[in-house]
């Protein structure tokens, strides 16, 4: 089968073996989503060599419980040991020898096949077309900040970052009852949320705005970004880190302690809340669809997802 | 009257006006006690000139509202504007045009008088002596943190400092019900808690049970001890910010999205619940005490509190 492989920071369409493991589920891609993460591991960060890609839907094609084949479905990407302490009290999602779907020694989405243990998979609503359900990873890990703070109605909470990430988060937030602003350079992009009734602004005029806002969330994935972040907030405010920027990044630790700041970092989220989500459409994903490229066009659509301007980029195998 | 001031990051005993503010009340100090901070501001962090020293216990000697005169009193250290939306929502400890006594545009305690607004003073119950209610202010800011995190009963809780403040960290954590571990540097001192069911162990030592822990709390006021912290915390740990360290400090942001770690700043605390701890004799405070000066030795007493091994020095006007 074809898939689009990672080694040593270059990435190639490749032809490879079709997994076979037979304590998992064979799920048959119908179309995967190209995320910013794919994008820095290509550029050699966590040191991963396989098939890329976590964003996907697709069929069970072969399972040890013959009940579900057949079924569309989308995964939970993370895969713990089922022996430790974490995955023991549920938290499969942080075990330290956890595998990660095209992250982390574990094979990704953008291939005609992929593996994954039959409990990680979750049924879509038929209503719910391909388009969308490819959403349900980042939307899930969207909607995981209201599971990592407590959000008060009418709070001010600006979303720095106009990327695919962070138009999912202004639009979770302001579902979340927030007054969202989105913070970025992309006015064309901020249109999108803009329609749903978030405010949005650029960098500079943030500028203008400093300890304001109860809750600002980074998901621009730069360290300026989080300059920006910390500087908006008000005392006791928190700052969620969504983002997965790179090298270190200086902090003021005197400014957190003495206006009490919280710094929180969120990753993954829950699925079942954004399939709900996207079923009921509540969340405008259409517009933040760009491109959609054949598999075998892999490499020329990671190059596109990376171009200024371009939202999420699909690959159909 | 005597006071210690400082300015321009020198320090001496000089003779002053005694403060005469008609709409704030004048307090006689007894005792006051040396804070790390004081350190600090004697070395010129925060530009501030004026008498040093905010933790005290004093008399009110002269008052706009003559019932209270003759109490003996602690004093809550920040005084907002009274006018803007932090004080309005009774959040003065961080109105952005706050004084701060002995910090911020505002003398403080290391002297024979001091003046507060009289709603920052509370009654300090008979039973308790000067040399207990002198701690108040630190134990509240120790305290402050059950106020910014949720703990759970049995959590594992890593306090890093050995100093005033980490052993007041140490021994509220414990009575809320956390299991706590003591890193320091010198079990002399790690002992006062070691008799309060506190494990102790050195930073060597805390090396080897990295992500063991649900909290851990920096109280040790040096950039290597926020790095020691962030390495011991559990996926979805908890670290508190508790010493204002100054200078920059390298953060690794991907280590706190994928793990979901969240850093939380705190500083003071509400001073009823502490007041109640030294009544009920729940807090070991006396061993804590090294050593007492008059006034008149202000600056020596602050060189002895500089000094290694030494935990808390007062000063008694």
């Amino acid at each position: 089968m074809k898939a689009l492989r990672v080694e040593n920071g270059r990435i190639a369409i490749e032809d490879v073996e079709r997994p076979a493991a037979a304590n998992e589920a064979l799920v048959r891609v119908l179309l995967s989503g190209i995320c910013n993460t794919d994008l820095e591991i290509a550029r050699g960060y966590a040191g991963f060599t396989g098939t890329l890609g976590h964003e996907f839907v697709g069929v069970i094609e072969a399972s040890p419980e013959p009940a579900g084949i057949g079924r569309r479905v989308v995964g939970e990407i993370n895969a713990g040991c089922g022996q430790c302490r974490l995955c023991r009290t549920g938290d499969s999602r942080h075990c330290a020898n956890r595998t990660v779907l095209g992250i982390v020694g574990r094979d990704g989405a953008h291939a005609e096949f992929l593996q994954l243990p039959l409990a990680n998979l979750l049924p879509i609503p038929d209503k719910i077309p391909d388009e969308h359900a490819v959403f349900v990873e980042p939307l899930a890990a969207a909607y995981g900040i209201t599971e990592r703070i407590s959000l008060k109605p009418s709070q001010l909470v600006a979303v720095i970052g106009d990327g695919k990430l962070g138009l999912l988060c202004a639009q979770v937030l302001t579902l979340a009852g927030a007054r969202v602003v989105s913070v970025g350079k992309h006015p064309e992009k901020q249109r999108i949320v803009e329609r749903r009734g978030v405010e949005v602004i650029s960098p500079a005029e943030a500028g203008k705005r400093v300890r304001e806002f109860d809750v600002v969330v980074e998901a621009s994935g730069s360290a300026s970004g989080f300059e920006l972040a910390l500087s908006l907030l008000q005392p006791r405010g928190v700052l969620v880190l969504k983002s997965t920027f790179h090298g270190q990044t200086e902090l003021d630790a005197a400014r957190i302690v003495v206006d009490e700041i919280s710094i929180v970092g969120s990753r993954c989220g829950r699925f079942a809340p954004a399939i709900d989500l996207l079923r009921t459409g509540a969340i405008e994903v259409d517009s933040l669809i760009s491109e959609e490229y054949p598999l075998s066009e892999g490499v020329y659509a990671m190059e596109r997802a990376a171009a200024p301007g371009v939202l999420k980029v699909l690959l159909r195998p």
